[in-house]
């Protein structure tokens, strides 16, 4: 999809930018079918974040944090979609950005995992919602003070249905359009 | 920082990514210096994102939500400070996995920020911690029900320091190494 290049008066803000992962998911999931919607919905899911051997030093202290966000690059979610689509749980068209939907311009995922333990370059998190060999962008401590948020929450469209997730598999959450 | 190519069977995985913005930051934050620590911080900040005009359509229904995770690309992070770092917060050097400094391998940035209206293609969001023409690379709407971990969290060495960050701001979080 193109986008940008249309703000010529933010000089670079717009450029392409260049990520190297740094490590790969090995999970039990193969396919999409069948995968949980969320890793709120994989609990019990074996799963773990092979990091490249040389960034093990960049893992110190990690196991200190119970939690973690794990920001992975999508490399097979679909990229015809367009901006707006069906979410999984919904029947109606939304805006892409409104959704949690994979299929979106720059395919990052975001999940809040457990850690489980640190183990050389290797690191625990049961519960994951993503595919085996997803490329690893980046981990960051989920630090309640900083990600917690404790106000009353609006969630739009998805209001009624977020709970749905715990029961429901992805099946065909990319089949629709 | 060379990454990757260090595990040939996991063919692909660790290839280079290309991103591109969906939007650019607008906030009154030109440098580092005195900027808030995390969008905790920063609650009172007049800020937008300006989205490409052609993505306006993804926006759609997003005015649902109260709160948004915001990604961006964190373009004047340092990129010389290696895997270990002493945090802002600490006096001890720690893997830059288990902190949430700037200067880590992806200078991917992730901010929970509160949305206050949504007019064509700009998203008002005040409280955030992010420099002036900061480029966005995705939003998503904040979920509880995917996002809040409600079970006892641990944060390691940030466990009594978290809170410091409400009062503090970012002078010379970047100067030591």
């Amino acid at each position: 999809m193109a986008v940008g290049a249309s703000c010529d008066s933010v000089s670079g803000a717009f450029d392409p930018v260049v990520l190297h992962p740094i490590g790969v998911v090995r999970s039990p999931f193969a396919r999409v079918e069948g995968m949980p919607l969320q890793s709120v919905a994989a609990r019990e899911v074996e799963a773990r974040i092979e990091f490249s051997p040389e960034l093990a030093p960049g893992l110190r202290d990690l196991d200190g944090f119970s939690h973690l966000h794990l920001l992975a690059w999508l490399d097979r979610a679909p990229t015809d979609r367009g901006l707006e689509i069906v979410p999984f749980l919904d029947s109606v068209r939304r805006g892409v950005f409104a959704t949690r939907s994979p299929a979106r311009p720059n395919p990052l995922g975001l999940s809040v995992v457990r850690l489980l333990a640190v183990v050389g370059d290797t690191v625990h998190v049961p519960g994951i919602d993503l595919l085996d060999f997803t490329p690893v962008l980046d981990v960051k401590p989920y630090v309640p003070t900083f990600d917690r948020v404790e106000d009353p929450v609006r969630t739009g469209w998805l209001e009624t249905r977020a709970a749905e997730v715990e029961r429901v598999g992805s099946d065909d959450r990319l089949s629709g359009d």
